[in-house]
């Protein structure tokens, strides 16, 4: 008898996100869950790790198939916490992360808590998918992303020649379900943000900055990109690699740095 | 009349760090400086940004040809406070981030806050060079990290033609300057973490946990890998890419997830 499968549910957003219940909903369809996400929202967090204090560790509920935890770290320790002292990494089926509330396509993706932590779990060669709805608000409309989040997760589980490690970046444009043209599998749209700091002043007269930015897109154009499948109405899906190596530099390097 | 260069240091163990010195003093040799680090240690927090609260930043000193400045943030926020408010991406020559006390080779890259600051100047198409010492102590000896960082800076300098963006992980044995046997380019050794979480219950009774961990090298004996590089006493040059798409997945998944 094939035993039922096991899927591990994270996030950036916190235990408490929307886009995480969204999340478990997809994951709940395939199989038993253990979700477990940070105590705190962690968007921004990218792979960070925490180093230099104890992590504490929550239940916070336990339904049918269903386990909820939460954990006082970054995405990145919830997955670690998980497959290294709560699990067998070899019991775990796929991971989802997220959904994350905003986009992560481009080079969003290593800023990311959310893949942070899918990039994390494809370490452990777990197929991972990052899902993110390009709709910031705590009360998004999450019924795309169930809904295209379940057909990439059922490929994933239908094809067992996919290649390992894997890690997909799936985004969801803001419409309606109807209104979603389907996936396109893309690739990373080159272009980085340029940032901008707001100075104001502290009520004790110091000065404080705060960031904020936006995306130059080096290539908006791009039928390949993501930001070109988002714009136009598509689901993004990005596999992401785990070796950050430039390959094709080594032999330019060798000549050069003796 | 040639105008002098302009270096960047940046930094993860924070601006009163010795790493941070001995990075200031290898730029010093090619230039004038902008050296701005974080507040406080940011071991570990690999790319991440802060969205949710405000920075401040302080004027540490000001001597001949070098300014240091701390900001209470990663990073990767200094490096887009840098070049996004104080300066022009266009006159700085070069970015040094490091030294950070303890290594950052194989898949380290990923996590560290060292080499996220890197990965971020790249962005700008500023060259950048992670400088890492495999030695945590806080008054580890860097003069070997001093004289192999120089090195490295000479010869990005030397040779226009090398590629962009460029990003270079340098890792240096913790070894007496003259036992160390030259550089080598690698590529990122394959490999990942495993943690293990030590249970601890604190003054209240509960329970907390507190990570520690080992690298498992996958190669220990590939002789193109920064580990064995490290490992046999050389200094480990890796180049780093920004864009996390795994290419030779593409085809095989637009097969697959429709």
């Amino acid at each position: 008898m094939k035993r039922e499968r096991l899927i591990l549910v994270t996030n950036d957003d916190s235990y408490t996100s929307k886009g995480f219940a969204a999340a478990i909903e997809v994951a709940r369809r395939f199989g038993k869950v253990i979700a477990i996400a940070p105590e705190r929202p962690q968007s921004g967090m990218s792979q960070a790790i925490t180093l230099f204090s104890p992590l504490f560790l929550n239940k916070i509920r336990e339904e049918e198939g269903v386990q909820v935890y939460s954990l006082s770290g970054t995405p990145v320790d919830c997955v670690k916490f998980a497959l290294d002292h709560f699990l067998d990494p070899k019991d775990i089926d796929l991971t989802i992360s997220g959904v994350n509330h905003g986009s992560n396509s481009a080079v969003n993706v290593l800023y990311s808590g959310t893949m942070g932590a899918a990039i994390e779990s494809a370490f452990y060669n777990i197929p991972s998918v990052g899902l993110s709805l390009l709709d910031h608000a705590a009360d998004a409309d999450f019924e795309a992303a169930i809904e295209y989040g379940t057909r990439v997760v059922q490929a994933v589980f239908e094809d067992e020649s996919l290649p390992r490690p894997l890690c997909l970046n799936v985004n969801i444009p803001k419409l309606p379900v109807e209104q979603i043209r389907g996936i396109r599998i893309c690739r990373q749209t080159r272009g980085y943000w340029r940032e901008e700091f707001f100075k104001r002043e502290d009520p004790t007269g110091r000065n404080y900055y705060w960031m904020t930015g936006a995306f130059n897109n080096h290539e908006p154009e791009a039928e390949q990109s993501d930001e070109w499948a988002l714009s136009n109405g598509y689901v993004s899906v990005v596999p992401v690699q785990t070796d950050m190596t430039a390959h094709e530099q080594i032999e330019c390097l060798k000549g050069a740095i003796k």
